[in-house]
């Protein structure tokens, strides 16, 4: 063989896999490390936590966004969300009003439980005992509307002017006081939650009842362009972004095209997301924004040129425990980073850092 | 065999599968017939003909909403979903912003083009040559600037108050006024158009340039919850709905929403969609609300205990083409049913039926 | 904007994409030619179109392979296979025993039918009733004990020696003399139709029940290797090669592979398959070699460095009418081609080319 | 609410979802039964794991039988499958020649290793580098002919008649002698390893070339009908049997045909498969057998009527090391489980129980 060509192929042939040895896999953390010297799905799930793991780290402490969409407190992620809120993991949330609405519908406020179901069940008996199905998850329509008229109620105490899905999901989230509760751990963290269509969801269904209620009068009216104010704002002042996607949709796109607003239309001085993963079960070839690889999304901007990124084809239900739990026994690394306080005067954003409170408070919750 | 055992046999085994002659189809039309014959996705696909054929045949004249997410300009499909809102095979439609932007990007007023490109493109190149891809295709970004300083334009002449994103694009369509067009043949033919996330697409940025402008004075509000309280009334206001996704996310969520929505909170006496047919890529498995059964949407209420319905597993680039070519092929079956239309004092709809055109009118479009 | 750039974005932005006018759509012909200029995958489908016919016109009169995989005779594809066999259109079949058994069992010596199920039966009752389901289809399993009983009596007759999978596939084929069958028409036209894993298939129970009872003395021996040593002579006795895959399985992989061994371990002068196209549900990002993309194959020299190709990811039951539709429109193109004629001493294989029969014979089946 | 439907509601709402604590997961084990609490394709993973266990753990000691396809090696999965076996936890081994190929490839007698790739690899220059690529990882071609060598030299050592895939594996797997391999530590443990489509890879390289060689003269051939019959014999001395699909293909087709032949055809007393699992990426709705579902299975009477069973959505490189970790971390469970002893007498299997070694031998692989 001649030399350029061993010398080419060397090139290629440089990093081995190695194969799983679970004898000696002592935790999610070790799990998630030999991932990464494997290959298809195990390595790209290995490669988010890689990536996340850079963004914790970065000396200029990017701003962490994280996207929601898809059954994830059905699939019994509530806890692994809300610690990741609570530990400071990430730094802002964008999810579908679905979310949201189903952290609220477990609080104690509520008392709404998921049962477990079966995929195959009989829909139209189901419908007659006021029982909904998610796939293989039951959710109790009675509690549905329970917690419809916690959430109408407090609608009645917000002040009646245009406002975000920020301003109001922080108002709800101030007023669940569950400390396993996403939604209120956010507000006690200072964490802003955005959700561009909120309407799209039940709690759109108290927005509209109170709409009618106080029709042609004064009222809250859920000012959507205004959360794209917001965000425009938190990324500007923010010197670097994070995206950590677990599916697509809405939460996806609006993050994404939020940092393409900020650079193109208002001025800011910076590159896409530096720092990008997802998890997601959809796939590129669909051309949909939901499965578009990390790569399409550069030639956009919406990803930097040089941004790391991973993008693992698995089911949250399963995926995002892996990373959770790896970063958890990971914590050290990540303790010291500083904290955002962001603070709000009207829709104007007063950006800062603030220390790290040492060790991360030991959460509360029960999940 | 016993004979109880050879009867309960024998009503399982009535129909049997013919298999599809190339050689016999001389239409569309023909293949989807051929296509209900058969298994797998492509009775799928016919069995959604004939759920759409039956909602726009049924003497009750069902309201049918079309919901619209996906690459869709992108895939070609652009003269199909005009001709659909031109012929009067749906009565109202909720898109993504996506979907209408790219349909204003291909006005001649902007002159925009989708262009071939290909999914192993180097993106990062793409990026320097301010050329944005989806998938395999390709635009242009110095024609999507156009597109927003056109909408940007437009915006500013909007009247200064709440309004609901049905009320802005229908604003937009009268004012791009390309035979062409999506949302210029909706604004022409009365046809509503609504986009629950409307903020979530580069419609967006061009709202969000006129918050900042405008901010502190009067200006034009997104009132989303508007959008609700505007979908509850048609759905209120019609006898039966019919329901034809085109992909799931927002649009698909929205609508199915809505009839809950308006069923258990405003009073509305009816059920839940009649018919309701999808066309998808993605899988119920997955626990999402895009990939859920028509089924499962029963528990909810969603869909009719009664409901005829239909999901075909195919991009829409082939799906959509296939089922619009049979409904041209049997316009007849249609042509005669009755138009919509939709009077709005404020925010709120009178509805009324009027008489069919006689044939649809030749489309001016060139596609 | 400086010339050079607007030159390299000039060769970007080359073709654009035209939207499909179902209107103007006369044939499954110009569907599939308007697929060609659209994106996504009726842009892929169009493109296997495109190479197939490639393929059937090029004077060096490649020999083209198909290979078959899934429930293709429940999707009601039975017709359409043999039409692909009859006119000439594939030179070589290499298929999973289901689906030639199935094929089998629809002949009018046993009468099996497919019917028309539901995915969502009662998958415990069907088992009492001696009813099989393939996903929304039933098969009679009485039909098919006739079915194994028929190929059992057949299997005796054959000479007790060891024998290719395609040598007792043609003495089925001669044997079940059904114009409609994809088997018989191989036969009578004598394409050659390899299983490589003929054992995996419901044909293997009465091959099973033969070794049992001769076990001992001379037999019929189902001399696996000798599958291969036959492709390669095929393979090296074509000047070129191109495939055509419907799903993956065994055949994609055994097709695939045999011109790797053609090559590099029997002397065979050329290169991968010149013409590839694949209509697949799979995707590649699970690794497997059914979703793996024909340019991976590219790496292994499977497929040739300079070949066309393509790939849709559709479902067969949509997809192959379309192909199949679109090259009956165009059977001008293809009528004049040149028949080969396999000539079989004991393993040893004499290739030839014959002239066209003219235009293709009026097919003799009912479907 | 009356009491007849609050009653029914309950019977329905019995089981309430839990959250995955990350904080309180120590152990793979730990994670798993978390899992079992959850919902969607966590669940079902953790049903997996249940089903498993209950296989092992059954006095009547059903015989266990693996099915494995995909890119398994690649993956990073050797250590782990090559423990399965090791541990009893499988009794029968059924594979595609790629997995067996790819594990002797590894094996220090070849030296080749898996190696770090991209997907987005341009395909063409790695052809002339010698490298083929298993989308994102690569193989040493120059390898790939040592392991050719190897097997074409043992091939020429093997008896010249004709004989089974598992006689052959058998043999290989002795002559491999690394604790590392699959096969060799099947070969070791006793364990049978079939590949009913052997010739289906690059093990048929070396023994087409032997075929070549020893044309018309005695020689090993592969005789694959005799793999149905043994096949048959090991069900049918097997009171009860479990299976265990990683991926579909060949391998789960033909374990699951194989318990409808011995039943049907030879007599077997016995029921389908009763503990059944599967780990797949293929979805049912496409209708082939590998994502076809186990409750399909049952109206073919492959998988008994009151199996338990589980199917998970995830990577194998995802979900097979999850489960395997769980069950080591579980050992204590199965420790106890007696051994088969399986002794061949030719073609003529004799089918024992023999105590189980108390706990595993401590692996002596390094992966």
């Amino acid at each position: 063989m001649p030399a350029s060509l061993a010398r080419r192929r060397r090139a290629h042939l440089r990093t081995p896999i190695r194969a799983v040895d679970v004898e000696k896999v002592r935790s999610l953390g070790d799990l998630l490390t030999a991932f990464q010297s494997t290959s298809i799905q195990a390595r790209n799930l290995g490669r988010c936590l890689e990536v996340w793991e850079n963004a914790l780290t970065d000396p200029k402490r990017p701003t962490i966004l994280l996207g929601l969409s898809g059954p994830l407190i059905a699939a019994g992620l509530r806890k692994v969300l809300r610690d990741l809120v609570d530990w400071g993991l990430v730094d802002v949330v964008v999810t579908t009003g679905a979310v949201m609405y189903q952290d609220l519908y477990q609080t104690p406020q509520v008392g709404g439980v998921h049962w477990k179901g079966t995929p195959l069940a009989d829909d139209v008996a189901l419908r007659d005992l006021y029982i909904d199905r998610i796939y293989d998850t039951y959710v109790d329509e009675l509690k549905f509307e329970e917690t419809d008229r916690a959430i109408g109620r407090l609608t009645e105490q917000f002040p009646a002017r245009p406002a975000s899905s920020r301003e109001f999901l922080q108002f709800l989230g101030e007023r669940f006081t569950d400390p396993g509760s996403i939604l209120a751990t956010a507000a006690r963290r200072g964490i802003p939650v955005f959700s561009p269509a909120l309407i799209d969801s039940s709690i759109g269904i108290g927005l509209t009842l109170h709409y009618q209620k106080h029709r042609g009068g004064p009222r809250f009216i859920l000012d959507a362009v205004r959360d794209n104010f917001e965000l425009v704002q938190i990324l500007t002042k923010s010197p670097r972004t994070a995206v950590v996607y677990i599916g697509g949709g809405t939460p996806k796109n609006w993050i994404n095209d939020g940092i393409v607003m900020a650079n193109y239309a208002f001025g800011r001085e910076g590159e896409g997301h530096f720092y990008a993963l997802q998890i997601t079960t959809d796939v590129p070839h669909w051309g949909g924004l939901s499965g578009s690889t990390l790569d399409e999304a550069q030639s956009w901007g919406k990803i930097s040129k040089t941004a790391t990124r991973a993008m693992a084809h698995v089911d949250a239900s399963i995926g995002l425990p892996l990373l959770a739990g790896a970063l958890w026994d990971r914590r050290r690394v990540w303790q010291p980073r500083e904290r955002l306080a962001f603070r709000w005067t009207g829709d104007e954003l007063d950006l800062t850092r603030e220390p790290a409170g040492g060790r991360p408070r030991r959460p509360r919750a029960k999940g």
